[in-house]
């Protein structure tokens, strides 16, 4: 089968493709444009941009959102973590974490999967902290001010690692499990 | 004729009534929620609102979406205004300002009106600045730390005097005025 990774990021496409293999699932990079509604739901967001992706006609396809939730900050960047980035960035972030002791935050990555008009979706969460200053180089976005492990940054380890502990890892290990169950499910129906 | 005001906010359904009275133009205030799409652009978020409501089969309507647009910040928190306001709020704002000399700020409210299926936008801008601090006890949301005249907040000022140099006074009369030339090269066209 044939699933199409629905992001305008081809590293994202390139990570599903990565975790989908070895169950024999083709995947496909495919960058529709969808509407994402405002909500402070990741799951929302998520299901919401299926119904309208299956509106347009298509089916078998995965589509992710992914927040950074500040707990401190009332969980904000969260579901606008994207649009946060573009405008305040990480300055704005340790800005108003100053003098902040309660630094916990989490990454959450929430991936739809419609197979064959069927929803399954899961959310993978990668527990850490805001540090107090942009550490590291590596990664993107919130990368260089979040650690999962109290030491270093997203930025600061290698990619196979970070995919090892991170939201969207855990997310699409979460997904690959599902996948299989679901097509058990279905193999003993038939 | 009749229109529907979509929103959750009876007092701005009051402040349509009274401005659209005059032109014998009924209001009704209406609570259908709608999804607002997540965007930069605040009349894209009206224009698609609409498209929302059209589709539930609602005709004759008027909704509007307001942000307040930062200039230091690179127009946050703009069309992400409420749910800021609801996560690091006026503290928040004002720590991200600390030592920010350009303090230019906007308010703006887009209002869009269906007309029998036709679209009417229209947006209403009111300039003024960051101030300090909080102050002032009337309005609400921004109203504390937004000044219109460099000297008063929109929460020191009176309803009245706010609705005469604000985004949406602005905004609903310019509502008026095309709702009056439509209806005029209506009756000519009849």
């Amino acid at each position: 089968m044939k699933l199409k990774i629905v992001t305008s990021n081809p590293g994202k496409a390139a990570e599903f493709r990565e975790g989908l293999n070895h169950l024999g699932i083709e995947v496909e990079h495919c960058s529709i444009a969808y509407d994402e509604v405002q909500t402070s739901e990741l799951e929302e967001v998520v299901i919401k941009g299926m119904e309208a992706l299956r509106s347009k006609g298509l089916s078998n396809f995965i589509i992710d959102d992914t927040g950074l939730f500040i707990d401190a900050l009332k969980d904000f960047p969260g579901v606008w973590s994207a649009y946060v980035q573009k405008t305040i960035g990480n300055k704005g972030i340790l800005k108003l974490m100053e003098n902040e002791e309660n630094r916990k935050a989490e990454f959450r990555t929430c991936i739809g999967c419609d197979m064959d008009g069927e929803t399954l979706t899961v959310t993978g969460v990668c527990k850490g902290s805001i540090t107090q200053s942009e550490q590291g180089t590596e990664g993107f976005g919130y990368d260089p001010i979040f650690t999962h492990d109290g030491k270093r940054t997203f930025a600061e380890i290698s990619l196979e690692e970070k995919n090892e502990v991170s939201h969207r890892g855990k997310g699409i290990r979460l997904l690959v499990e599902k996948l299989e169950s679901f097509r058990s499910a279905e193999t003993e129906r038939n």
